[in-house]
């Protein structure tokens, strides 16, 4: 291999990058949101040599071997993409437990293209940086999806409209805050995923994409009833909902305590709900604690507003 | 019964009411536009007796009794919300022809309800007039529907996320024109319906809720490149598509005449395209001529643009 060309710069980079709740109850698939909190943070600096080096801050046992690791598959994907081979030390100190359903693998494959594309100059798009992203998630998943990687890349709130070609949009928003309780059982994506069945009825999924549009509608028209009215997923709650312990008295007890809507975030286990103010968000939280107290199962909880997604620090 | 209260106005209202174009490619039984024209002239005085009498100027043919009558049975609605039988006298001049898929029946219905708010002063709600309308579809189709009925009498381009409890919302959107062929074939709307497969796969179904998604944040953000490459429809169309001769070369010219896209108006036989510009409608007007010139059925075109809806004249 060749060495790397030597315009390149040899300081650290270190970035924040924000769990992100996929789906968004009626938008699966499509609709996705990035938190301010919680967020890992990564540091990435050239090296002189063309090898990738991981070391892990943390203790969730993530493996340092570039080619198991969702970090070093999205370092590979941009090596492609370069003249020559690029040498990376990497330093991650993930605070999304893995396994989450709060986009702990995207928030690594996002925070490893951004910062591998802030010491590479800023060559790449945002659209070719959450593709590297997706090439990490389907290391972590299997699939080739921009669920998670395009809100944490670009902030705020994605749809992503189609994969293959990659189009995705930045949806504009009022003021929301996020109540997220992660339940700490094992939800398997591809656990969630077979649960689903392939066929839909025509009328159910009527329903949905109305709601779907009632949703995009009230996003860009800061319409809080609106949103309400339209956070009601008729076709993969009801399937993937008997994952969850206690799924439906803590949604209850969340809208009781004057919660907008929410439900599963990504395939799960974590649970995610909107509310109009902080304090909402907060009342939201108390009540949430209060189901899973009495379920026995360990639990967190977090309360962010919706964030700018991977932000260099 | 009893006669009708005193302060009732006794002058002649007369209204227009445009053609619309329901389903919008993707986002079928949710989505829909008043054109501008053609429209239909309808105009209703009150009577002193509570009987309702209906002439029909044009040659359609379509019943003057009452209760066989798409107006009469709005009027019958209406007359059930008064604290007492009022009678109306209605004349209707259609130029929307009939069984056209671009809301003969809606026109007729809206222009009722319309004209008979303004007669009773105002009292009613749009929603309330959009509800009486569509007691007016019930007779017409079977079906308690909005698609048309909403966008007629609200203008613009409404989305119809639900019809009971109705929740009705008007979409901002660009400059935009639509040319319409009418080929003249007959397609049953109750035809239409049994086409389609009461299932769909997930995976179209998703597909069908990113472009609605797509669609709605085009129209909101004036993005005619993300409108483009929203129309289209993965589940109706293939379906339906077969009961319009020539359908797919019909949609292949206009789409190389620079139409942005489109597809079956309601449940067709109309077809509809959207253009960026009058000019860009003509020639895709003159394009669909081409083609249906060919075939020996009649035919009409339109060009226009999205319209107010229903008017006092």
């Amino acid at each position: 291999m060749e060495r790397h060309p030597t315009h390149m710069t040899s300081t650290t980079v270190t970035v924040s990058a924000p769990a992100t709740v996929a789906n968004l109850v009626c938008g699966f698939d499509i609709l996705g949101l990035a938190l301010e909190s919680p967020a890992d943070i990564l540091s990435l600096s050239l090296l002189d040599e063309p090898v990738i080096r991981i070391r892990n801050l943390d203790d969730f046992g993530l493996p340092a071997d570039p080619e198991k690791n969702i970090c070093g598959a999205v370092l590979a994907s941009i090596n492609r993409q370069l003249p020559s081979h690029v040498g990376f030390d990497l330093v991650q100190d993930k605070r999304i437990k893995p396994g989450s359903g709060i986009g702990s693998s995207a928030a690594s494959a996002a925070a490893t293209a951004v910062a591998a594309n802030i010491l590479l100059g800023n060559r790449f798009t945002q659209s070719e940086l959450i593709s590297f992203a997706m090439d990490g998630e389907v290391l972590a998943s299997g699939a080739r999806h921009a669920d998670n990687v395009a809100p944490c890349i670009l902030g705020g709130i994605t749809l992503v409209r189609t994969v293959d070609p990659l189009d995705v949009l930045s949806i504009p928003f009022p003021p929301l805050y996020l109540t997220v309780i992660h339940p700490h059982i094992e939800v398997k994506t591809s656990e969630a995923r077979s649960l689903l069945s392939p066929e839909v009825s025509l009328k159910l999924a009527v329903k949905q994409w109305a709601n779907v549009a009632g949703l995009v509608t009230g996003l860009h028209q800061s319409d809080y009833g609106l949103i309400a009215r339209s956070l009601e997923d008729f076709i993969v709650e009801p399937q993937r909902s008997k994952l969850i312990p206690n799924f439906y008295p803590l949604k209850k007890v969340c809208l009781d305590a004057g919660a907008l809507g929410g439900g599963i975030s990504g395939a799960g286990p974590s649970v995610f709900m909107f509310s109009e103010t902080r304090e909402r968000a907060s009342a939201v939280e108390d009540a949430m604690k209060q189901v899973y107290a009495r379920t026995g199962i360990p639990f967190l909880t977090y309360v962010s507003t919706i964030g700018k997604g991977v932000v260099q620090v």
